[in-house]
Parts: C-alpha cells; structure tokens; sequence
C-alpha cells in the first residue's frame, strides 16, 4: 500500500470540478482510494458564509457569553449561532463548543473553519459529505472510492488525527466478527473503521498549511474478503461518553 | 509513503528477538517506520498469565458482580481482578471496564487479552511500550523508529483504529503552531498525532486473526521540519470527557 499527494492542484474555488482536477493530474487506478480534505470540498461547493449571515439568538449569545468568560478570549455570538444552525446536538458548550453535526459527526464547532477563508467568512463543513464524495467519484475516469476527509481531537489521547466525514464506493469499515486468531480463539477486535484509517494515512502525506496537498491518493489497500458495514458514527443509546456528558457541566479547570 | 507487512514471522514466544527476526526479513532504511503490534511485544516479553495468579478482592467481585448482571454474560472476577492490577484508574466499570493502564493509555480491560493465547492464560499488554520499543530500536541494524501498535475504540464514532501505545526515535506528535495556510490565517490544527496515524495506516496492512501480520513497515514517511512533542496521553485535568465520567454510572441502555 502507498499513498502520495496528487501534485500540483490550484486554490481551488466555487464550482471547480474535483474529479476532473484529480483525474488530470494522476492516472488513477481500481486500487486506488482518493481522500479529498474536507476544505477543499467546501470551497468547491461554495460552503462559505459570512459572520452577518448569522445574527445571535437567545442561545448563540448565552453560548458565546459563557466561552468569554470561561476562555478570557473575544467571542463572536454570531459564530455560536452559525454552529448552532449546522448542528443537532450540542454535546459541550465549555470549555469549547463541541457539537453533532446534521450529518452525524461529532466535532468542535461543527468543523466550521474561519482559518482557511478571507476576512470574515466562514468555511463551512460539506452540507453531507457522503454525497460529496460520491458526486466527486461520479466524476472520476475510475471506479474508485472517495472519501471526504478531516482531522479531529479525541479524548483520552492528545493531538488531532486523520478522520473521514463521507465516503463512497466502499464500506466504512470491515467487519472481523467471528475470523479466529492463529490460537483459534474468536478476535475481540471486531469492527476495524477503514475509512478513519485511510483518512489518518492520507493526513500523514497531505501535511497542514500553505505548503498543505488537499487530495492524497492511497493505493493498494486491500479490503480483503470480509462484510462491510456502512456505519461511522455512533447512535447516542450506545455512546456511554455521549451520555456521561450530558450530566456534566464544565466549572472550570 | 509506503506501508508493507514484514513477511514470514514465525509465531511469536518468550524470549524471542523481535529486532532480529524483522531485520532478518527487511532490508531496514533510515526512513522507515517499524510497527510492531503490541501482542507479540507482549509475548516476546512473557507477559503472560494466568487467572489464578490474581485472586479476586472485593473490588474485583463487586465489579464482575455488576457486570454479569448488566451485560447477562459470566463474568470471572479474577479477571476483573488482573484489569485492576494493571490500571491505575477506573473509568467505567459498566457496561465495560475502561480503565487507564499504568502507562497512560485509556482502554477496556486494561488491553488484557484473552484471546491470542492457550487456555485460561492472559496476554497483558507490555509493561512499559515505549521501553519495549527502545529495545527493539537498540536492536535494529538501522537507525529508524519503532511503535507498538494496538486498536482501540472511541467515542462518538464506530469501530477499531490503530493507535500506538509506545514509541522511540521519534516525536509522538509534530507541532504546527504558528504556521499559516495558504491565505495566511494561522492554522487551528496545531498538534497531530502523527504515531496514532502511522498505528492507523500499519493496521491497514497488516489485518487481524490467522492472517494477521504483525509487524509493518511505513517507509518514506517525512515528519518535516516541525517541532516534535512525546505527548500521547492526555492528562485528566485536560480532559473534560474523563472528567465528565467521573460523575457517571451506567444505569442500563
């Protein structure tokens, strides 16, 4: 298995074709499996919006009260309102805001990006970024599979890592349920989330900033003979730590 | 980057040199990565045993008490007794037991394993990886990386990803504090955690079960010209989801 940057691919702005831009610059093949970043996506789709676009409500502004306060740090209530509108739950609103997005994913700020846009705008995450990646693998030349990436933090370890948002043209992850160790024993690990790992390798190749490469190409991963299971993010009935918070409240450090 | 499973390992035992028997089978680089998974770390390392080794307190009982009730499964409590010998802390103890290992790392049942070995035995994870994974670099004939590798879950999203559980010759992480995007704006990913995301791409190839291969190489991986940080596991005072299950109890689906 390998994975490189596709070269060369310009500041990519509404409208662009994705695929096209892909295809030109690599000779894709079935083994392939092309990991776009999630901001490039974005500005192909013309998910950004403007602070105004957002005026605050009751609950943007107590939000956005409580971070200055916790934080020490401005904030803008409109921002608070625009996660609010691209989210279904809020999970966390101190120390940061962490939210479910209406897609499902769980991510600070509903993954709105204001670093990577000009002025005032915002970045928004793709609307639903599985249907992102399977209009952009509509495009390609190759039946190969998209994902639609980004980086996230987690609990209980440090640092972000590569994650997948959307995902077409194959399963999310592979399913070991019932295969034996060399002992004969029945694994334990029974659900492996590829596209999470795919998205992780192809982060280790794109990088992040000016010199960042938005569109990485993994090749030769084999999915091997196993089921497949389309599901990424959890249900809340079976996320104990999505039901822990709930109880919780944040009272400072 | 490439990722390639090292072929032709025999089945792992106490005393094995896991530094000769890679670098018998691999033409090692210095830009290479060696991902060893932790469970033949484990048991080159003997770290093996048996439940009868660890008489159940009343800890132990409680726990497996609570927990053959919520899941209706059997439950031996000298098991419960062995995850909480190699732990320095709970975090849950229903439905599952989530505990943090004596290295920092956050797992269920402490990462004991019942799976890869004979009988009643257990497979502890090694005490220490990351001393584990110096030895295995002080014995390379080349100057490159090691990590021991597992899988773990997460919350908010399914299935299994490698991760590392401990690491020589290079950085946990790398640093991009500081550094702008293409527009100019200072980048919000500021540390990733490039051993997790190596762990992520290994597990790719190396696969589980009777097929398993567990050591892979990541050759052409370039970490740049960051700074690095060896911060893996997060302390609790940082971490709001610990901190928010501190204040939980299971009380059924």
């Amino acid at each position: 298995m390998e994975a490189f940057a596709v070269p060369g691919l310009p500041e990519i702005e509404a409208g662009d074709d994705l695929a096209a831009l892909v295809a030109n610059r690599v000779s894709l093949r079935e083994d392939d499996v092309v990991c776009v970043a999630s901001t490039v996506v974005s500005k192909a789709e013309g998910r950004t919006a403007a602070l105004s676009d957002y005026p605050a409500g009751p609950r943007a502004r107590e939000i956005a009260s409580r971070l200055e306060s916790v934080t020490g740090e401005e904030k803008d209530p409109r921002f608070a309102q625009a996660v609010l509108e691209e989210s279904t739950d809020v999970l966390m609103d101190a120390p940061f805001l962490l939210t479910e997005t209406r897609f499902g994913h769980v991510g600070v700020n509903a993954g709105i990006d204001r670093s990577n846009t000009g002025g005032d705008d915002l970045l928004l995450l793709p609307k639903q970024p599985s249907e992102s990646a399977e209009r952009i693998r509509d495009g390609l030349p190759v039946d190969c599979p998209v994902l639609v990436t980004d980086t996230s933090g987690r609990p209980f370890r440090h640092g972000q890592r590569g994650v997948t948002l959307g995902w077409a043209g194959m399963p999310a992850s592979r399913d070991w349920r019932g295969e034996e160790d060399r002992d004969g024993h029945e694994l334990e690990v029974t659900v492996e989330s590829v596209v999470d790992e795919l998205a992780a390798a192809a982060n280790l190749v794109s990088g992040e900033g000016s010199g960042g490469t938005p569109v990485v190409v993994v090749r030769g991963f084999e999915f091997g003979d196993h089921d497949g299971s389309q599901e990424l993010y959890r249900e809340v009935s079976g996320d104990f730590v999505r039901q822990a918070l709930r109880g919780w409240s944040y009272e400072g450090r």
